[in-house]
């Protein structure tokens, strides 16, 4: 078999054998295949596809190029979630103390954030002390202990994941969804949970601009983790504008405490939280109708265990969890600046693409992994989409170490908000739920 | 500028500007561009194409990143010819000594051939002592003494086209319209030739398969040459049967003297080498109708002047010309099996590829640039299209050094053959020709 031969067969539209894709992924971790060659592949499979199967070929292949994480006994009830990204998107924060403390097991890999603004992990890592190296062993035997553990990826899972992703990026192939579902999913399942449910997101701060494109990739990725054995549920999600107020990394672990502290009840990061975590509850089997669920959910925040679970995970991952009591213990930016709306009216949306850019140009992301984060900046949005303001109130908030920037932030920031005198109607932040079967 | 957005640009099929193009192949030259990023780029203009002013521009960057040969005064009279590659076609070692000895110029550069037989280059080199690395000044002052000089292509010509090619060899992405015409076009302007004949060959034997794709790469190398203010002419050739009887380095060669010889006046051979050499002659405006040009060519032939500087270019060149008038002196084979027809009636077709996989088999051509060839091997076609037959009469016959080998290519030249009882009818080799302005 030659590499020329399967991208000359791609590049031609036709279907790949097992065989096929499984030599590729060999050839491609021992490095007889060459980068040029999986590039140009890469690009033929923008061009033409994979079909489903081939998809689940890749992704096992992927799964197979390294260590795959075995929760013994405990793998069944095991839940991992994981969201496309979006601005300001703290839930898989809020959401794991909470199913946690409610009784699921939760065990999360997760990525460094590339782009406008960080990852799950940075925002921990705002947290100090916060840990999120956390070997394999060390991960499983958290998550027995105290039923929740957060890490950062290691490159020992889905290393050709990592090798084609690296590729994908600098040769503009990372927007293909085949590769996309094989990427998640690979990762998904490597980490070693039964019941994996995927946040996908639709608009302007998201990768998937329309419903459809996200309604598309949610059904491949459930589907190949039908082919795989997998239980996975796909929530397609807004990303119209920012999730929450806060949008930069300790500034959304904030928000986050404050929801598991219950001063959060309404919003899309309530909505969200809790319909994913009901989600959770039914798929292990804990409650049969999201009411229910729902309303023991609501008692877990409630009564506190919420918090203090994230309190037991802050402190077992070498974490400072005072923070949760005194957030001046976090890393503090050296101007707030309270912005003022220069009209009156009903918010009628907020771009998040240009409050990410904001944020960006704060310094709350990064371009390249090894890029340094600012974790004390960030934009807070006083107002929300639906909300009512009047000509000078605070519309938002910059946190910002450099007044050259903020500048330029606002201006990006007022670009953002549109604000006129009609009422929106409020929309379900949920736009549809995939599960494997359904059309 | 990054080279991802550019790939990003053709992936959307949008269109390159000039200074785009020129960042492209300044950066594949200076090493900035990594081989995996200008591979997707390759497969991307594969799904994409170029337009033919970003082909002209591509073509001029690839003249630009090397050296570009300047015949000085002489340049505006001097022709060149490139063939896109056909099996057994000779016609470059037929016409260049013609056109010499008729009063034009010819300065020809040749690639070593890479597949099932031997290009121009192995050819000449299977006459002994032959030399065809010439460096640029040589050729030149060869050319000014005698008219006519022969060589390999240098890397100092054009590299940006060597690197491109050898990626597009290993990607799948040879078959490209606008790279194919502008490698092809480079190299022959970075020659230095004002006017270039460019033989487009369709068929079995050829890499275009119909006439339709052969008019399409015509017109866009003849126009590319139009707006680097070149004279290109595409004359559009049939390569469905192979070209003249023998395939095989050294029998071709030995097929090209019979021809200056006089020997041969009729079939394809004869009828391309007057065709191109009566346009090289309207080309550099000796003759205004084909009619007269065809008629002083054929006295050129018939008075041995042809042959003579056949004699002169094998003597500059170190080759020892005594094999014009001795074959014996050419490497011969071990073994010459005559193979008769099984059947009776009218050679209908030869199928070129599979007499040039029987070569491939015998050791006449190569896979890799290093391996060897063997010069004494080959196919000589005793029936061509539309000539009678009788069962039992020498069909072809096989010059082998391996028994086993012979074997194979029997059965592929068996295969070869189609012959039935309908006299076929005679069709033209010239298909169409193709000038600037024309449609």
């Amino acid at each position: 078999m030659r590499i020329v031969d399967l991208i000359e067969k791609k590049k031609q539209g036709k279907e790949h054998t097992k065989e096929e894709i499984e030599f590729l992924i060999n050839s491609l971790m021992d490095g007889t295949a060459p980068d040029y060659q999986i590039s140009a592949w890469l690009m033929a499979v923008y061009f033409n596809g994979l079909t489903e199967d081939e998809t689940a070929i890749l992704t096992e292949a992927m799964i197979n190029s390294g260590e795959v994480i075995d929760f013994g006994n405990l793998t069944d009830s095991i839940v991992d979630k994981h969201s496309t990204g979006g601005v300001g998107d703290k839930v898989t924060i809020t959401l794991i103390p909470l199913l946690a403390a409610a009784g699921v097991p939760v065990a999360k890999l997760s990525g460094k954030g590339l782009g406008h603004t960080g990852g799950t992990i940075d925002k921990l890592e705002s947290i100090p002390g916060f840990n999120t190296k956390l070997s394999v062993s060390d991960l499983i035997a958290q998550v027995k202990k105290i039923n929740v553990a957060i890490g950062a990826q290691t490159q020992n899972l889905t290393p050709a994941d990592g090798k084609l992703y690296a590729l994908r990026d600098v040769t503009a192939t990372v927007d293909s969804m085949p590769l996309i579902a094989s990427s998640v999913v690979s990762k998904k399942i490597a980490s070693g949970a039964k019941n994996i449910i995927l946040d996908v997101k639709y608009g302007s701060g998201a990768f998937m601009k329309t419903p459809e494109d996200a309604i598309q990739l949610s059904k491949l990725m459930v589907n190949i983790g039908k082919i795989l054995n997998k239980s996975i549920i796909a929530v397609i999600t807004s990303m119209e504008e920012p999730l929450g107020r806060a949008v930069g990394n300790s500034l959304e672990i904030i928000e986050s405490i404050e929801f598991l502290k219950g001063n959060i009840t309404k919003g899309d990061v309530a909505e969200l939280t809790y319909s994913f975590a009901a989600i959770a509850l039914m798929a292990v089997g804990m409650y049969d109708n999201e009411e229910d669920a729902i309303e023991y959910l609501t008692e877990v925040v409630k009564s506190g265990k919420a918090l203090e679970k994230f309190k037991e995970l802050i402190i077992a991952q070498g974490g400072d969890a005072d923070i949760i009591e005194n957030y001046d213990k976090f890393d503090l930016p050296e101007y707030k600046i309270e912005c003022e709306s220069k009209k009156s009216g009903y918010v009628q949306n907020i771009d998040a693409y240009k409050i990410a850019y904001a944020c960006k140009i704060l310094g709350a992301g990064r371009d390249k992994k090894t890029d340094p984060i600012d974790y004390s900046v960030g934009i807070y949005l006083n107002k929300k989409s639906g909300e009512e303001v009047n000509k000078g109130d605070v519309l938002y908030t910059i946190y910002s170490n450099d007044p050259e920037k903020t500048k330029i932030a606002q201006k990006y920031c007022d670009e953002a908000f549109s604000i006129n005198d009609n009422k929106p109607s409020h929309n379900s932040m949920i736009y549809k739920i995939i599960r494997a079967d359904e059309d």
